[in-house]
């Protein structure tokens, strides 16, 4: 009888032990895959000289909706469709004009640029004096009389002592989003607005900027990080300096766009998705290597690498190109509509139900681990894989929620994760004429779409319940 | 009485939380000063951009000797000191020419340069007929009959699957070392061997070959891995084909050089040192920032860091700027030497004993951990305070050893640890021209010091027993 349980036992360690190595053996040749013979770098060369920049309802982002549908075609992926959906259409127009007037030092040229939605100065331009704050505290304690008549210099930089980039970037980053209302709400004709980047850099950042209701619109720029240091320190040495900005911008109508999917169909629950995707859009002003070219051949790569090793998933994987993340989110929210239609059973036609989300939009930069779900028993799940993951260097998985396209998906119940790569450059080139190719490492990128791979793998293999 | 343990324990257990605090609060201050005002970068950026390159022996090298002494007397170390040492002095020459001649393509330049200690072929050049291998089993198959005669090709890949590119280097790296004589002893008349970089690019990488000792020596160049591709290519299309290489090296006698040495002394040990270093030659062709300026000036901003904190530390701590590690060692041999020396007493001088090496010679990149000793007891050590170090990402404690500067050391049974970044574009630059200020990244290079600076202090505080 002991004999027996022994036996059992052995087989029991045996089958173990296959079962561990099955999984360490088919993550081990995603990665040799990816990195001896992978794909992701030369498509996002591709992506990056031959398109380049891509906002949305511009002519390239028109051009990178075909280009993703034709290569996924070209993959030979089992459907690849486009989703329609109307997106915002701004246009900066002609280059942005910055020039500070000092009575001791004449006037200097300043680097600036649009942030994006910002309305136009006009031709005319705004000339007027500079009243530099660093928090909405300040702005308000000044009041309409410190503001009125006023540009207002937003001048709080990144928080240069802590790690994550990411945490920095969030505790800067309301100044361009809602600086230009709570300016205009005391009177100021303008906002200008310190550049998002981790360092001292001769280039400004653009970015997403609202207006709240029922408050006027002025001009939104930023200036490069360079520039507000000077300017800075010129107004604490002559107290009153002008400063003259020109915009041309313009908010055009809606466009018609798309999302662009491709999916590979599960061979035992078709029905069950897993998501993996990037946004297509980027800012007008490089190429959006980084962001969020990187994400979105990162996720045709992980579709690429399954077909490649022959591995057949038994769910359906899908790589989703996301429209308009940059400036309106639309595409994301029109995905999640889509998905929650094919929830219901309709015509005859089989509910689908999407499991998990997967994004990167973090750059890409060499991947640190993975964004894991919020829900305890998916989170717990994710973070028993670490054995496997860690030898590729996976480590992290500290951080809670997914991207911002894949959001809208949380309502019904997804489990919304992402690429962790390390953040440190990411601030250098994000929104800038400096995101281009030369930018991205090709190993860096490749372990990044080997690392998505291998979560995908994981969660199809073994669910997030 | 067991109110009174349990009083007993609070107070355990608040001293404890005291005690944490403390260094998780240096730690915390370390990070803040490196990453908010730290000097790495700006010292790095000078050293490059005005001293450039510094092989053993030539003008550079020791005008970087003279620029470490004054940089780390200009910041009030407490001794600043100069170590003589003896160099290997070998000289480039004029740039080489590489050529293919191709019966269908007619003649192609190769993109070529000597590695470091090689021969010349002088003015008249050598050209012969290729003969490619992967290997030196390889070679050995061919026989005199195959090689004689011949150039031989060598034309192993770094191996692109392997995660950690130090490994892919390992794996490659005998062919440049040792290529030469292999092939020399079988009749070669030159070696040309495949660049050691990680991906495919149009330059060559240098680094140090060596001859064997009784066997003729022929020059040894290495191919940009482009141009490994293309004559591999035109080899196996045509067969025959003949590579005319020139190059005008030359070893000169040896020179005098020096180690830089700058110390703060310990307030309570001040005969304990931890030595903290890189290495101040670089090969000739870029500016040396990642190979080896970054370790240089992350050692020295680990001891300013200190200053400027007003940190006193128990232990005498030492920035060593080594000479001559790319082609000889001789500085960390002559450092060790010097070491042994004063571990006895002598003419009523209290005997020194170092406790520790740091050394970070991988460039400066994120850094994911360190390198730890080999002694059990000492590496459990390091480990344990993995709690105070992950928050700053530093992960990583598998690896075991330093750097090859601070090699000799161990026969002294000083514990040898290193500053472990992330790999993955090491070998992009490495031994390049390349490898300049642009493509070190500011804040990389500052967490790279402040971890140095970080793990100093733990050793410092608690010793490595």
């Amino acid at each position: 009888m002991k004999k027996f349980f022994l036996t059992c036992l052995q087989t029991i360690l045996v089958v173990v032990a296959l079962a561990q190595s099955k999984e360490e053996a088919a993550i081990q040749q995603i990665f040799n895959e990816a990195l001896g013979r992978g794909k992701a770098y030369e498509l996002l060369s591709d992506l990056c000289t031959n398109i380049g920049p891509r906002l949305s309802g511009s002519p390239g982002a028109a051009a990178a909706v075909e280009w993703s549908r034709h290569v996924m075609k070209d993959l030979a992926f089992d459907s690849v469709w486009l989703q329609p959906v109307m997106v915002p259409h701004w246009v900066r127009g002609q280059k942005e004009t910055g020039r500070l007037i000092s009575r001791k030092q004449g006037t200097l040229l300043l680097n600036v640029c649009a942030l994006g939605g910002s309305v136009a100065t006009g031709p005319a331009g705004v000339v007027a004096g500079v009243v530099e704050v660093k928090s909405f505290e300040e702005l308000k304690a000044l009041g309409s009389a410190g503001v009125k008549g006023k540009i207002v210099f937003f001048n709080r930089p990144m928080d240069a002592t802590k790690i994550q980039t990411f945490t920095a970037y969030g505790g800067a980053v309301e100044q361009r989003a809602n600086g230009a209302s709570e300016a205009a709400r005391l009177g100021a004709v303008a906002a200008l607005v310190r550049s998002m980047g981790s360092n001292l850099e001769d280039y400004p950042h653009t970015g997403s900027m609202r207006y709240a209701a029922n408050v006027p619109k002025i001009p939104a720029l930023a200036i490069s990080t360079k520039h507000a240091e000077l300017l800075s320190r010129v107004l604490k040495e002559e107290k009153e300096v002008q400063v003259y900005l020109e915009n041309h911008s313009v908010t055009l109508e809606d466009a018609p766009s798309f999302n662009v999917v491709g999916e590979i169909r599960g061979s035992e629950y078709a029905n069950e998705i897993i998501v993996v995707g990037g946004h297509l859009d980027s800012w007008d002003l490089g190429q959006g290597a980084h962001d969020d070219g990187a994400g979105c051949v990162q996720a045709i790569e992980v579709l690429r690498l399954f077909k490649q090793m022959g591995y057949k998933p038994k769910r359906t994987i899908r790589a989703v190109m996301f429209m308009n993340e940059e400036n309106g989110l639309r595409g994301g929210a029109a995905y999640a509509r889509q998905a929650e239609l094919q929830r219901a059973l309709r015509d005859g036609v089989q509910p689908q139900v999407h499991i998990a989300a997967i994004e990167s939009d973090r750059g890409g930069f060499v991947p640190r681990g993975f964004t894991v779900p919020t829900d305890a028993a998916a989170k717990a799940k994710v973070r028993s894989w670490k054995p496997l993951l860690e030898p590729y260097g996976l480590t992290d998985f500290s951080t809670e929620g997914g991207g911002a396209d894949i959001g809208p998906l949380a309502s019904q119940g997804v489990h919304l994760l992402g690429l962790l790569p390390d953040s440190q450059r990411y601030f250098n080139y994000h929104h800038t004429a400096e995101d281009t190719i030369d930018k991205v490492d090709k190993r860096e990128l490749e372990l990044g779409a080997a690392s998505m791979a291998a979560l995908v793998y994981l969660i199809d293999q073994f669910g997030l319940k």
